[in-house]
């Protein structure tokens, strides 16, 4: 067996691992389309609406949680998952006038997704889809609708989806606050790195597969802009090499799951060169107090003492960016442990692409 | 070796297993502060603060969890889990003057909340301090202090300070709606109906002690106001039994997660007996669907098809309070499974009642 890339017609995991090749592309794409996201965000400062609610599954409540950091930090808004259940379930009475809802849905048609946004726009909030299918139900029930131009997603597992979906909450974020040029011109720099990064990548987590072949269960821990890249690794992890990976800030893991650690349980430390890195290396160190194997990723992954296994990404020029790099390893790790387990990255047991039901 | 409970001056599991039990009689120290909770929502409703946010770590943070439905059931405000780093940390310039923090310390002594709470005050918003330890200094940095009066709590896992902080958000989210008596009342029946609950799980547990003594993985599934009881189930396990128990909604299982399921990986649902209750059978059939034991809690345990333990609590007079009961079975099985495989439930390793760094 072989954790190489394997070329010809569809063997297993050649979708997963050629939508993680596209992402530069992809991010190219949505650049194209800077202007309708600058035309956007217009209409929610004028309209003087300062509280975001981001409502997605999966991959893209991921991207949310970065969603949280973009708009605290570009515009100071606050940004926040809504919980869909309240008002979809629980019919909660909430009063959205000074909202706007940014709903993210790769397919467009996740049912509850779009009964969020038809509750919320008839409550008087800003509906906005951010989607890969602007012609899509979701679509015709916002108010507003942009695109993630990640082009056709065919692997159950999101990962181009995902790093636009980043990109375009920055982006907002970025015409948000008056810097919709910087942020654009960050994320095009991140593509050009990420290019680069990506072979580099892919050679080195060959390596790492095979040393992580035989667990079972992972604890990922991030912080700040960074628990985004927590989620989404885990959730990688899980789907396609069937790991119990659980994202946990640094501080959460102090707080309980260190308790939990031992020998055979590795924490992978998502460690930015950013405020976070004190809290980060200090709970890196308590797991590995704790006899836990560390992988260190991240752009200041070389100042996690004691790593086991380090994959560092670039810093990109604009901080804020550093998850639409930090995120690769994790997916090209999710790609090659699947091809070391015999699993198909592309087709896990039990998804599909588009959850309808729930 | 005992999974019964063990008289005499504190063997191991002692004070985690009295602090369980102390819960009915902590709900009921806690309601004589009842009027002091409605005058403090007065002031958040005289001030139009329809922004709740809420900060804490740990089971603090899990309660916090509950107070978004809380809050967006009862007064239709919008309660959000806030980052704790995204002010601390990275200085985000946020408006706080529409705001309302809920900052939830058992010791009042947690470094970061203070700070939280601090700077939030600077920027004009209300800050509550909810706390065991009113003389401390969180109760010295906020605008206002609630006591849980929960008692002191030696044991280092919460059980009882959980229970009256979820009590004190229902408390304060039932006064900002007028219905604070209603509320008041419900937790005086929760409490009497605990009270009859305990006696009964004791016994329950050990049964399931014994069955999940190999266990090292979990998924635990909750919706709506009971997710936060599948967090703080989730963590008491994993602190106090070395279990990587990871909490899910219903819907994140089946966007992800149940591609890792097998016929060795229990599943612990909660299921209440409300809107949420479709989804979460749902949940729990894809996951036996996939092979997955079920273990099924809460007011709907037995509508559950094919959960191999079943343990269900009563449901209560006002629907929101559930939570209140069906955490007790998670408290108690984290002791008896503490028990099984020789853990001290006092002093899981690693950890400390006050975590002062990070």
């Amino acid at each position: 067996m072989s954790t190489a890339p394997v070329p010809g017609p569809q063997p297993s995991g050649s979708l997963f691992l050629s939508e993680i090749r596209e992402q530069p592309a992809a991010l190219g794409r949505l650049l194209e389309h800077a202007d309708e996201y600058g035309a956007v965000a217009d209409v929610a400062r004028r309209r003087g609406l300062t509280t975001v609610r981001m409502v997605g599954h999966g991959s893209s409540d991921n991207a949310a949680s970065y969603g949280v950091y973009a708009f605290g930090l570009l515009p100071g808004w606050t940004a926040l998952r809504d919980s869909i259940s309240l008002s979809v379930y629980y019919g909660a009475e909430i009063d959205l006038r000074g909202s706007c809802v940014l709903a993210l849905s790769q397919s467009g048609r996740t049912p509850d997704v779009v009964q969020y946004v038809e509750r919320a726009r008839s409550r008087g909030a800003l509906t906005i889809a951010i989607t890969n299918e602007p012609d899509s139900e979701l679509g015709r029930a916002a108010e507003a609708v942009l695109p993630l131009a990640a082009g056709p997603e065919h692997a159950v597992a999101a990962t181009k989806t995902y790093t636009t979906q980043l990109a375009a909450l920055a982006l907002l974020a970025g015409h948000a606050a008056g810097a919709g040029p910087v942020v654009r011109d960050g994320i095009a720099a991140v593509a050009e790195l990420l290019d680069d990064l990506l072979p580099v990548l892919e050679r080195r987590v060959s390596e790492l597969a095979v040393a992580l072949a035989f667990v079972g269960r992972m604890f990922v821990i991030g912080r700040g802009p960074e628990f985004a890249t927590a989620r989404e690794i885990s959730l990688k992890l899980l789907e396609t090499c069937r790991v119990a990976a659980e994202p946990l800030t640094a501080t959460d893991l102090v707080h309980g799951p260190v308790a939990a650690l031992d020998g055979l349980f590795p924490v992978w430390t998502i460690a930015a060169d950013d405020e976070s890195l004190p809290s980060v290396r200090e709970a890196a160190a308590r797991a590995r107090a704790a006899g836990a194997t560390l992988v260190a990723s991240g752009s200041a992954a070389g100042a996690i003492e004691g790593a086991a296994y380090t994959v560092p990404v670039p810093k990109p020029p604009v901080s804020l960016l550093g998850p639409l790099l930090s995120v690769a390893p994790g997916q090209l790790l999710a790609w090659a442990l699947a091809s070391a387990k015999g699993l198909d990255p592309d087709r896990p047991i039990g998804l599909t692409k588009v959850t309808l039901a729930l």
